[in-house]
């Protein structure tokens, strides 16, 4: 399927005729973000040779679509990589990397795409000085799953998280940071898994429970005659609910003590406002600052 | 300010020759509601009058935006209207009904846009049969509010819930529906005040009370730098959080047990997947039952 050209400009890199930051990009699961992670290089950089690695089914796909130059459902085929993208869910992450030094023969940057960093940076600390690696989290997604939603411009504008291991070299994070910004992303290198794991809990994965949660409360409780009556603030507040549960499930696992204190806290407001319903006081505090937070979220993208 | 030309197709009358359902048409209060129901009514049927009730300050906008012919701060001037629609947050519906007897001269069908009915319904059971009252709730925002936001086409394929008092005449409530339709709006009629409240809670209210807590906790968490982050999801999921505080105080009274019961199933849903979060099952659970009811209401919309 043929980009659209008006994707081009977004994903076009700053100078041109620049060699690419990596030559022989490895990317391991094409999903929705592995998928047009593939897409995305191979249009910055078509020189560069793509290998992705995944179930045949899945590389028909990306195969057809022009997303990678060399498939193979064996992690054998990245053995002359410079880069490694590991990009299935998070539990597979943590069963890859003790592998990935048996697969990979010479020297190759390694990162990730997962949406959790504690487990895999720490994981990833048994590599070998050969395969460094730096975490990484594209804040990039859709409702829409699989390489079938993998679109080139998905990174455009959109914020690529690192969170480097504590004492390690520049200069794989710096390639990384130049390879993501060429995809249209914007490089932010966090202070540690740590920062990041309680970031993306509020940033990510509290909305997404939020949506969900209310979206089945909802439709128990009304059914589909009264959904028929649902207006754009119901729609909106309810558009993650259309998420998988497969990968959500895995970063629930994963990132479980700091998603439990998100939802802590929002259980906590939903309850001062539960019994305070007929005190203007307590429903205009929390609508006050709701109304400024969001006042700051317009202004940044605007 | 002219309406833009592709608005009139949705609310022009189905018989663009026809008479006008009421001819003299008083709006008590010019919000949002009632000002965009000014501005429609103008539109739909330039032969009828339509009298703005309100603050100087609000109908000087309203006049410059050609919303109404005759503007009064004094609600004598409805004295002659064939149909007054209350259009003031609820708790001022709830002071004025009881006035309207002695303002009102002659027979005029009542009714209200409030978002919640059992006390309107109940308070209004007092006006004499010469005022029948119908009760309503136009389906239908923005988390803009005020004149300035008034839109001719706000209702245009919206629902507009009617809540009947029980063995009223059909002829005031058949007029209404008439009303509205011709407004754009899909009139709706409930069983009962007590069955509008219980489907608005989950309908309008909680989504609303989410959208603004979990804005309001996400805030505090992460701060300006960390919303500067922020996508799609959290984006959409939040949108509502720009709502203003005193109507939605205003609903929360009036309905808080509804609410109550909402905010608690809600809570409940969040507490499981609190408690959940390393079980996929439960996680899982979750998300199927969300991405049923969503499928339905995308359905529902296309």
């Amino acid at each position: 399927m043929p980009e659209s050209p008006k994707m081009l400009p977004l994903v076009q890199p700053p100078d041109p005729g620049g060699a690419p930051v990596f030559e022989r990009i490895a990317i391991v699961g094409l999903g929705l973000i592995g998928g047009s992670l593939a897409l995305a290089a191979r249009q910055a950089w078509p020189s560069a040779l793509v290998i992705g690695v995944d179930r045949n089914a899945v590389l028909e796909k990306a195969m057809s679509r022009h997303a990678i130059d060399v498939a193979s459902e064996d992690l054998m085929i990245a053995s002359e990589a410079d880069l490694v993208v590991l990009a299935p869910p998070v539990q597979q992450i943590l069963e890859l990397l003790p592998t990935l030094p048996r697969y990979i023969a010479a020297d190759a940057v390694v990162t990730d795409v997962g949406g959790t960093k504690r487990e895999i940076v720490s994981a990833a600390a048994a590599l070998p000085p050969r395969l460094p690696f730096v975490g990484g989290h594209p804040l990039a997604g859709s409702v829409r799953s699989g390489m079938d939603a993998a679109r080139a411009d998905l990174f455009a504008d959109r914020p690529w998280l690192f969170t480097p291991l504590p004492g390690a070299a520049e200069e794989p994070l710096s390639r990384l940071r130049a390879f993501v910004e060429v995809l249209g992303a914007r490089p932010v290198t966090l202070a540690s898994p740590a920062a990041h794991d309680g970031l993306a809990a509020f940033l990510s994965q509290l909305p997404q429970l939020t949506a969900s949660a209310l979206m089945a409360v909802i439709g128990e409780e009304i059914g589909a005659e009264g959904l028929d009556l649902a207006g754009r603030g119901l729609v909106d507040t309810t558009r993650l609910a259309a998420s998988p549960a497969a990968p959500w499930a895995d970063l629930c696992r994963s990132n479980r003590d700091e998603i439990a204190r998100a939802l802590d806290a929002l259980v906590g407001v939903l309850l001062s406002l539960r019994d305070g319903l007929a005190d203007e006081e307590t429903v205009g505090r929390v609508f006050v600052a709701a109304n400024r937070w969001r006042e700051m979220v317009d202004r940044s993208r605007s």
